[in-house]
């Protein structure tokens, strides 16, 4: 056998899958407690309502300028409880390995992820890898499960939004949907844009304070238009985006270039909230405070006008945003 | 778009990903209280320590006799919960399809899931789906992670295991694995088998009530024979099977025909117990009583004679059973 690729008899239960387990995901998560070898382990939650969220991971290429697969199972798993109004604090993690992948690469994936898992608190507590045939599994999938516990504060949820509402971003967008498309060769483009992948819980926790809160989300697949059609879809009132959405120029460019809606691309490190109208500046001002908030800014209102995404243009003209339908960019988380 | 068959606009998070997972997903597992909106719902779990497992699944193929992957995820997981003592509440899922998938057998799939799901008395309470091109994913793959509480009583765990303890199974051994073989067109065979995949919880949580009780597993991937190997390593005892480990007539024949050794082919369905020798009766007597434990039978003792496994064979003679190398099977769970 050979030992630099990943085999049918890595995902069998017996000797190679013990070494695989231990060599490549154990030792990495070792700081973790993943007990290798329960069926189930317990966790420690303490008080609090318990959370719970679910993802699965496909992104192509594996490695991205600012991150790759592992860092964006955990970022985009933690995220979820995040904006939601928890703590992260255990995640388990499924790996869907073909047969012929590099062994080195998975090791630096699972570092990653088990770096990615440091920066955002949470430990890896349970574990599973599958093999699947050569030519059936595009390389590596994850599926990630993160449980938290609830935060004391606002419990952010849709049905707490009103009409008049303002929406904020914690910062650009689309530069996670770009940096993936740029490392696609495919698309034969370079640039310097990296993925914004990363923890947020930084940017959510504070908000909770503020009793104005309605509702915090991590604009991923379908971007912030997708966020508003959410919105539309779960209260009937209206989302008007306006002209300050935050768009770095070279992603401005890309999209230009390929006829990308930036408002579509996938963030992974960005949060959208809706907040009551006077509490707006407060929660600016906390985001701005922090690095990863800088770039904070007021991106549209709630309005029971029109049940509709709509975008105002710089020019003082407006647009309707549609649902989604045919996929700009799979593959991107 | 061909309503057919899944595509990759069912994954980017737009109007179709909406329709998949509200028609295919929420109907079906609406009484598991899935919410489709939020990012990350809360679970309740009452008092007890918080036990959580994760499994992927690759089923191949992907509907056989007595199961199917969707059925099979529910018990794969939830059993995890039940041999380490606790009782399986909660189910995330996550489903990675493949483009051009029937969505007629989706259906089918997520139906018989749901149903699994009810009988096991679990509720999926998160789910997640990514769609991955044509060719690079094998139809379905599935991941689920389950939370679940312990219950009171022993805490089943390889460390309590003791020289000249005893161990049980709580029916025939391999009926899944043969079962999965021979739904293979591959290998041309046609047979009555029926996979043993089910709920063990009512097999495990009566054992719980046995003080002799050390350690349960369900002989999934690798069988017998590497719950065997993996109680050497982690005691350093030796394990000895005896003559008596329950195989079916059926799934003896197949084995013979196609070079298989049964011991080490997969149940999902069945228990092993590792119990103190002047329990035994007790145990076997408790299992005997209900019809999913009716051909249990003692297999085998722990002894500090050997850091081997060993299986008796009928004449008195006996055979080092070794840890799996070259997978057999691949693809059973």
């Amino acid at each position: 056998m050979d030992d630099k690729r990943i085999s049918l008899a890595h995902g069998n239960g017996g000797r190679f899958m013990r070494e695989l387990i231990e060599d490549v995901f154990a030792r990495q998560l070792a700081a973790s407690e993943l007990d290798v070898q329960a069926d189930a382990v317990a966790i420690e939650l303490g008080e609090g309502e318990v959370m719970i969220t679910t993802d699965g991971f496909t992104v192509q290429p594996l490695e991205f300028p600012g991150g790759d697969i592992g860092s964006l199972a955990v970022h985009g798993t933690t995220n979820d409880l995040a904006v939601s109004g928890a703590k992260p604090m255990y995640l388990t993690l499924n790996a869907f390995i073909e047969e012929g992948f590099e062994t080195a690469r998975l090791e630096r994936i699972v570092g990653s992820l088990a770096e990615a898992a440091l920066e955002s608190g949470v430990r890896i507590s349970a574990g599973d890898t599958k093999v699947v045939r050569r030519g059936e599994g595009g390389g590596l999938y994850l599926a990630t499960t993160g449980v938290g516990v609830r935060l004391p504060g606002v419990r952010p949820s849709m049905s707490l939004i009103q009409d008049g509402d303002v929406m904020i971003v914690s910062g650009p967008v689309g530069d996670h949907g770009t940096a993936v498309m740029l490392a696609r060769e495919e698309f034969g483009l370079r640039g310097d844009l990296v993925s914004d992948a990363g923890p947020v819980m930084q940017l959510t926790e504070p908000l909770l304070a503020l009793d104005g809160l309605r509702f915090m989300r991590d604009p991923t697949r379908g971007g912030i238009a997708s966020i508003g059609h959410e919105i539309v879809k779960a209260t009937g009132l209206g989302v008007r985006f306006e002209a300050t959405i935050p768009v770095r120029e070279p992603v401005q460019s890309v999209c230009e270039m390929l006829g990308y809606d930036p408002y579509y691309l996938a963030c992974e490190g960005r949060v959208v909230a809706v907040i009551a109208e006077d509490q707006v500046d407060a929660a600016l001002g906390i985001w701005r405070d922090i690095p990863a908030g800088r770039d904070a800014a007021r991106i549209g209102r709630i309005t029971a006008a029109a049940e509709r995404v709509i975008l105002e243009t710089p020019l003082g003209g407006e647009r309707f945003l549609e649902e989604l339908e045919d996929d700009p960019l799979p593959r991107i988380c």
